[in-house]
């Protein structure tokens, strides 16, 4: 499939000052085919890559005061397969790839350590790994309402298990955390959200079982097929939309994803049913649905 | 300087286990002489490599029940300068290395985000990068009781700064919190430390001020010229000591670090001078002492 | 039912210094047949009378340092009824005793505030206010670990939800706190307990419901009819055991509770009859057994 | 000084509902001398009385969904003397009225057990128990910032002192903690505050000193002879404004308080001079500017 993504920043600085942003496309897995950001005034910015993802920031050095606005457009292929993890093996840590290990920690905002009667209770014994993260995916649901404001940037999933209420970011850390007490490798994904609405960043997570990155969402607000991928990391403090430093105020943020190109049939996770879907490289898929398996 | 360390385990399998110990000296900027990891009884064990440090852990794989003895020998050169760092300018967002970025961001256990107008008001105005961190240092020396048994592995740099008594990894906790506000990177080390009593695996921080990690212990328990380093990482979460998967206990740690050849001269952060410690190549350094310069 | 009860407490003293103690058996309701209490050596202490429940304390101010032996026995006699709940109405707040009302607010460990979603999703549904309770305490037995040393004097209802261990108090809290959500008014009750093994203090808490104080105990360490009481407030802050000022250590403390005199049913909740036990006014009471009414 | 005071509510009701009040001037220590309370429409009231310091509140049963309006209007007479406290003795648990004790121990808002070694290290040393409360009240004034909607009705004094913004509820939880840690008892008092701006209900707090209550308000945003008392207690758990129980939400509050006769010379606390100021009876109170002594 083929979506059209936009964003756009508004900033007024009053003194010297760096934005960093993680709005730009990631490149892994998803083709980029167009790719525009424009600064008004035009001020020096540079591309910097991040972490072991190679999430891609956006540093702008702003040294006069003033008025400035960032505007963004992409359109970006992406591909995925829909697999059946109903013979799912363990994902088993004594041969794990050491890249992934670092998605078992505890983080900022997954105090998986402070979790573990809890998330064993509640899911320590549901047989099918994938199935344990589809429970855990579901009891966010039914548990924690989506609720605008109800959270800020210092909430974390230890909040968010009690408090039940919170946004996307709120949603996905407490799924991560749960996933990691139980040996689960997790890592939270910001993303672009086709039919998400109101229209804005988005923030999910994936597991990795078997060997692959399997994404899950416990908002049901967006499908699962339809996420252009922009940073990923261990919690929402490794893919921040922006950090401001310095004397910079945001003003506005404007986002936008569209379907440019391909049918699409919009994929949720259903217990019933124990499949998941996966991100595979756009090269290796040539449907033009972007859909390349139903195993 | 040369070191001779060693550490030994020991633990009793109940089950089908994985052991990840993170107890190998380090390979940066330090040379490994000796080395040497004996299991009894002969279980395979493999090293892997973690994160952006290139941490070396051990994964031991036990399939069989029962106990299971671990140690470890190494023989260590290290070199370290002594710098003078009064005329040192602030570290600047606008051009840092992308690779030092996320060493700014809250963590499981330094949780810079909930720590900002403290640490801002008693260290903000603080003119010199040093000697804000030299300051932090001394702050938490001067409130935070050293109390064995008084935190446990929950305990982050937000309980620290209130309730004010912890080990060395509060105390190396609450430093990086309290840089990371001021916009200074910093970063955990798991370290054997020469001189520390009673011997056991020590923690401190290191700060990255003018393009090199400055070498800082609140605890001032033992010399910052005498540590070996193991890993480095955004806090605790990335450097345990032991991460256990399955139903397997600790009996006991044992841990030593001797000096092994080369005059010893103890070097503490002294805030009258602005002197601090960095871990040099050892390659770069020809002076026995291992202490290269004093500039 | 008669029981017999005794404490022992053995304190060195260093320095000039206060010990508040709450030990004495509670008057209200319950008969004191007997008691005693003795001091080696013998100093100056006194009964003081506490917040609204008139809760019994003892004051003794040692001025000399040396050890101190504090030694009590009573005979008590209680009487209970057993009651059928099942046609109970709400408690309404429009008319109830203003004597009730503080009862309902949160306190240090019971932050009713935090829990309101988790209360109001697991147990807003059940329809009859005993049976909410009932639910209540048997998603404590079943979810929180009953485990000595888990937590401290710090630990509060929003730990225990979560972190899903602790001992008598730590139930007791999660009870009232969850209980307050729901606009039903709870107390904590200091008690001996009999059959409660290994013997020591225990708590539990009352819900106020239909103008009767009805006693839970999520813990199920002891029958509901076994209790003879110490001392009623909003949570453990106002009942606990000992209060020291000064330099002041405790050294041992040695409770029993057996019963003197009179046939015991043990009795304990049971979600499938709503029947809750209240502790009435002796004086009403002439069955020898204690259990005055099975309504 | 007399002082005309007022409160107006405005509230939607959707459903049955029970709005317990608490802005009725408090009866003891000041004479109201007017009082007149008005509900649009006509609803049944009551007046309760709440705790160990007779707060009154006003029950209003709202049986039929609309709006509801609630008028008040008081003159009060206030009296208060300003005492030199510089040869106060400390506050002796060993003889101090049990009515006081609860005030010692930590409540909801007030967690004085996890301040202790805070508390002790930046206030311990100071010798003169009225210039600790003075200098814990300089502390916050000098280190919280004053800031509407930095914090919400589950924030706390262990929140307060690391994040350091709040508003009066939170400077008035934070100076209570601390006195508490230090074996002072500590009150919290809402009240009206004359010159206070913009105008609304405001919260400050009583230490226990030399058996008396003295007034310290941490904020300084308005003057300690200015207040009119509705309630005192542990903290803002015991005198909420509104207590709202079923389906009803507030439109606004308005709050005035006027100085309506004699003459106002605004009293602060100073460190440099050990003066205090009490409320008294105002019986006992013969002149007209409400200032009995200036002892």
């Amino acid at each position: 499939m083929q979506f059209k993504v936009s964003a756009n920043f508004d900033y007024t600085v009053n003194n010297p000052s760096t934005i960093v942003l993680s709005h730009l496309v990631h490149h892994s897995k998803q083709k980029v085919l167009f790719e525009n950001l424009e600064l008004t005034p035009e001020i020096f910015n540079e591309e910097i890559s991040i972490g072991p993802e190679n999430n891609r920031l956006t540093r702008i050095n702003m040294i006069e005061p003033g008025n400035v606005k960032i505007s963004y457009q992409a359109q970006v292929q992406t591909a995925f397969s829909i697999t059946d993890f109903s013979q799912i093996q363990d994902t088993s840590v004594s041969n794990i790839n050491p890249e992934i290990f670092p998605y078992l920690y505890p983080s900022r905002y997954c105090q998986s350590d402070k979790l573990t009667r809890f998330a064993e209770h509640e899911f320590g014994s549901i047989e099918n790994v994938f199935d344990k993260v589809a429970a855990i995916t579901d009891w966010i649901y039914d548990h924690v309402e989506y609720l605008s404001g109800s959270t800020n940037v210092e909430t974390s999933a230890y909040d968010t298990v009690t408090q039940q209420a919170g946004v996307c970011r709120d949603f996905a850390h407490l799924g991560i955390a749960l996933c990691r007490v139980l040996t689960i490798p997790a890592r939270y994904c910001a993303v672009y959200a086709y039919q998400l609405a109101p229209q804005d960043f988005h923030a999910c997570f994936e597991a990795y079982l078997g060997d692959k990155w399997v994404m899950f969402d416990a908002t049901r607000l967006a499908p699962l097929n339809g996420f252009v991928k922009i940073a990923m990391g261990r919690d929402a403090s490794d893919t921040a939309v922006s950090n401001l430093f310095g004397e910079v105020e945001g003003n506005s943020i404007e986002v936008n994803c569209e379907l440019l190109n391909g049918e699409f049939q919009p994929f949720y996770n259903d217990r019933n049913n124990l499949k998941g879907l996966v991100y595979d490289n756009y090269q290796l898929c040539t449907e033009p649905s972007g859909a390349c398996s139903t195993g």
